[in-house]
């Protein structure tokens, strides 16, 4: 895939008691979810709702997902989760994700996800120019 | 709603970190997660599986739920899930629960939920006969 | 518990992915994590963050939840959860939720919690003067 | 890391409706619970309970995680979760799992997560003689 990075979305969560274990910080698999809030804000904010994909027939599976753990999250806490367009290939993409402690901003999480683009009936498509311009302009 | 009472399905979980919280106890909604666990199992065991049930188009979402909470439950234990349906009326069912620590058979949690048939189109529907026969004797 | 209604917190929430079923509407544990999510803010508000409560050494666990559901909520969807003092005991607290779909404030679903106030050493204790003060004039 | 795989523990589950969403297959991040569902079913197996690292006042959180999807799990379906040792270095032990749908053992998921020896203070220390001993060999 070459290189076409975008600009990073933000968004801001403050830490859910559910989201924490017994260990008094968050379980490591809520920070699948938390990257996955920031990438349906960045579909949203280059005008592509959930609702418009689902009006289109198009869906965008997880193929691959990542995360190194730099530090722990704790109950009440606020983080930020940043998230961009790392690439896109033929048929997929990849976003990528930094999670923040805030207001101090230190980094908790580094993690990606890579999507493959499928249509109505389930099968693998190529990514389509108008959806292509706008992931790599976002 | 005249009371049917069922005999008791049980179900026995081992307790997930993923459940717990930073109070080093079950988080109180996962309470639920294993009674729809119970009942599940419950209706799998009288003959319906969800399989069947979305072969026959007809769904039974959650109306009501409810939990008393007797004493918590940790990382690692182990808990029995009892199920049984308490009653039915024209157009719904309530399942209740009790939900155990083992091997010394606490008591943790009791709790209830109320389900109203629908059909396919999603509308409130009256319990098809078949139904009402094998959760009455369930 | 005599009455003494405070008035309502509002918290904002957009429903998240990991939160819908495969019925494709919100699973139904999750309005309870979302009561919680109000809960901590009104505590907030009021003057008790979570740090200040661990500071002072109690713990308000739940000793029971209940939810009455109206209507689903989907993915993508904003919703809106009202929180407020219900009642207090001697040792207990009762907060009442409404959860709304938004723009429109659909109703979706109401409930309640109760809480025992616990000390340090996990024992039921008195709700001291100030913590009834802010509750009761919340 | 030399290599020095163990053999592969099993567990079996079923797909709770709590683990689905709204595209109607299993959430994403559910496989990364599945996973520690496994190692711990690991490490019970080789003589190290929760309660006995408990005891022993060493954790092993988690500094890496990932995941490659195959196929998607849906509701009611049964799994089967694989998981083993890969590797162990002076201060870390990374495991590898494989996820697979019953009864035709159809590859869903393959996946790791590698962990960092922390003694009671929360530093990292050297994974204990007896400790690789047991992995090594499980």
């Amino acid at each position: 895939m070459p290189p076409s990075l975008g600009s990073w979305h933000d968004e801001r969560l403050r830490v859910r008691l559910e989201e924490t274990d017994a260990m008094q910080i968050v379980y490591y698999s809520k920070f699948f979810v938390w990257m996955e809030v920031g990438r349906i804000g960045l579909l949203r904010e280059v005008g592509l709702p959930h609702a418009e994909r689902v009006r289109r027939g198009f869906n965008i599976p997880v193929v691959q997902a990542h995360a190194d753990y730099k530090a722990p999250a704790r109950f009440d806490e606020e983080v930020l989760v940043r998230t961009r367009v790392a690439s896109i290939g033929r048929t997929s993409v990849k976003f990528e994700s930094e999670i923040y402690r805030l207001p101090e901003m230190k980094l908790l999480c580094t993690g990606h996800t890579v999507h493959a683009l499928t249509d109505g009936s389930g099968r693998s498509a190529p990514i389509p120019e108008d959806l292509r311009a706008v992931l790599t302009s976002s």
